[in-house]
């Protein structure tokens, strides 16, 4: 891009930059200029910061190991949002040295939403999993794993639960005496699944990239605190972190499973998208004319959103879809139109791909108990 | 027996009534005309009392499937105390229908004691493990487990921890806001191994039997609460249990790994083995002449114990040498001997047992991880 102007809303809101302050998160575009190829979620500074990125980084660079963490909470239907996390995986995936180690969090199902293992299994399989595989990830490339069938993490899990107090559990995730003893430990699963991959059972110490929310970062500050204690045990490299902001609603401020009419599902139906999608939240005019002399306002456009995280991976195309907007060029109703034609154009060919992914996710994962 | 006195110290001491009435433990001797051939700690009330254990009796007369439960935790040595557990389960795996599952607490000699998971595994090993073989339990007739690495314990220890809440376990066992996760969280660990036999994966809902010195009953206490508040979900049926005495210590109250000179431990040498008991706190007086007169008190006499919990299983020869003792027929020195004659006996024999025990049992468990 010639141009240096910072067309993707790229000032930060007031809370992130406090918080990057606040807990030492870096700036991604410190090392953004050495990426070969970054994502455009990366360029548009939509992954916005990071936490010792570097050291996986020069892994990367020398084609060397290192190690991808995350997870799903298999609660509710995958929307967009999470697609996000799943596309960076794909990226990662096509390094050499890449290793992925995707977690089924069941446990975090059943403690926080109240799911049986079996209703979290079904949940995992049919909304998560099967729609990563149908988005281009190679699960049999990764260790999936359940929480609950895994021994490594548990063990793991309780091992660190000897060096961490009430009182330091408290200060990070707060809690009452009336707080049931699950969610006070499920912290500790939630970091043995992040340093799991460090156990010699399989990479032995190794620099290792969480791609997270920013919301998640309590538990990589405890991850990184844990590493450190148990150095000695286990040679820990505290793991590294990349932070990205979370995709908007489309009429809430968050795109959540649990708000169906902001959120798009992979799974929803054509006639369901264009009834989200025209109810969006826009930054248009009252009338069209009033667009026409004026513009419209994309910084502030939900529909702007879907291209600026999901739908036009091109740079030079949303620079100008974002300023036809701006001038006048086009009201709303046909730019929702060309969200609604750009998303079924990607769910054309993936609802097959889904399908077929459903069966074989099921024959690997259904009867894995 | 014919006479109906009551030789073996059989009034319990105040607290153990106490104990017993506060938390609804009902008195052994209850069940006792019941059991066809009961063991010498049964008839000499040193198994003193017990919930439920009609139920899993019924079952035994049946010859009916039923689930026998106890752990050990490794850390320090195996000492004469210990031996009683075992003797118990020698007992039962006597009876058709028992299913025995051992537990092998290293999460708790890590979290209690400090232990390192593979030191704690060698001493499971040579100081439990084999001298189990070597007392006569078929280890492979029993699910031998180390919690480390069971799935199903740790799985059911987080799905039980969702209905518990931190003041209840405060109630029980006590925290403060600097003690350790581990610690906390580790009683979950307990309730599981209990409530374990009865999943789907092992025998389902079956009427089970704990046999614990009664310092273990909050952990039965809860584990029968859990039982309850998971009735639904897995149909558990409340752990029965019985409780024994524990052995005291030659010199101390308790015997005990920690206190070597109290404790006779299998692995003693002869040596060690007469220098301990010549040592042993009696009920003897200041004098033989004084002793031979008056007689000794074998009611307070560590000796005697060692003869009313193991040495002298026979009731009619206990209560000889108790009458002996009484009337000034033996001085200590004499009788001393004679305990001192009886364990080499049995550790003659015993010692190549061990040997050869060991290396079964360490080719079965040593790389088990």
């Amino acid at each position: 891009m010639a141009e240096r102007i910072d067309p993707w809303r790229a000032e930060l809101p007031e809370n992130y930059a406090r918080l990057m302050e606040e807990f030492g998160i870096s700036p991604f575009e410190e090392v953004l200029p050495d990426i070969p190829d970054p994502m455009s979620i990366m360029r548009r500074k939509i992954v916005f910061g990071h936490r010792d990125f570097r050291r996986v980084l020069e892994r990367m660079l020398r084609g060397e190991d290192f190690a991808v963490m995350t997870g799903l909470m298999p609660s509710g239907k995958m929307h967009l949002g999470h697609k996000m996390v799943i596309d960076q995986l794909i990226w990662y995936q096509k390094m050499r040295g890449a290793r992925i180690f995707l977690c089924v969090a069941d446990l975090e199902a059943y403690s926080a939403r109240g799911l049986s293992l079996a209703e979290a299994r079904r949940i995992a399989i049919e909304e998560y999993l099967a729609n990563y595989e149908a988005l281009g990830l190679d699960l049999k490339g990764c260790r999936v794993y359940f929480q609950s069938e895994d021994e490594h993490v548990k063990r793991l899990a309780f091992l660190l639960s000897k060096k961490v107090t009430l009182s330091e559990l408290r200060a990070i995730y707060g809690f009452t005496t009336e707080s049931n003893l699950s969610s006070l430990f499920y912290p500790m699963i939630d970091v043995a699944d992040i340093l799991h991959p460090q156990l010699p059972e399989f990479c032995g110490p190794i620099p290792t990239v969480v791609p997270v929310g920013i919301d998640q970062d309590p538990h990589l500050r405890l991850a990184r605190d844990m590493a450190g204690r148990f150095q000695k045990e286990f040679g820990f490299i505290p793991p590294s972190a990349t932070y990205h902001k979370l995709l908007p609603g489309l009429i809430e401020e968050k795109m959540s499973s649990s708000k169906p009419e902001s959120a798009i599902f992979l799974t929803d139906d054509d006639e369901t998208i264009r009834r989200k999608i025209m109810n969006a939240f826009t930054g248009g005019r009252p009338t069209a004319a009033e667009q026409k002399r004026e513009g419209g306002n994309p910084d502030i456009c939900r529909v702007f959103d879907l291209y600026l995280y999901q739908l036009i991976p091109e740079d030079r195309r949303l620079l100008e879809v974002r300023e036809t907007c701006r001038t006048g060029g086009i009201i709303c109703g046909e730019c929702k139109q060309m969200a609604i034609e750009l998303l079924l154009d990607f769910l054309g060919g993936y609802r097959e791909r889904y399908a077929s992914a459903l069966e074989r996710v099921r024959s690997t994962f259904q009867e894995h108990v």
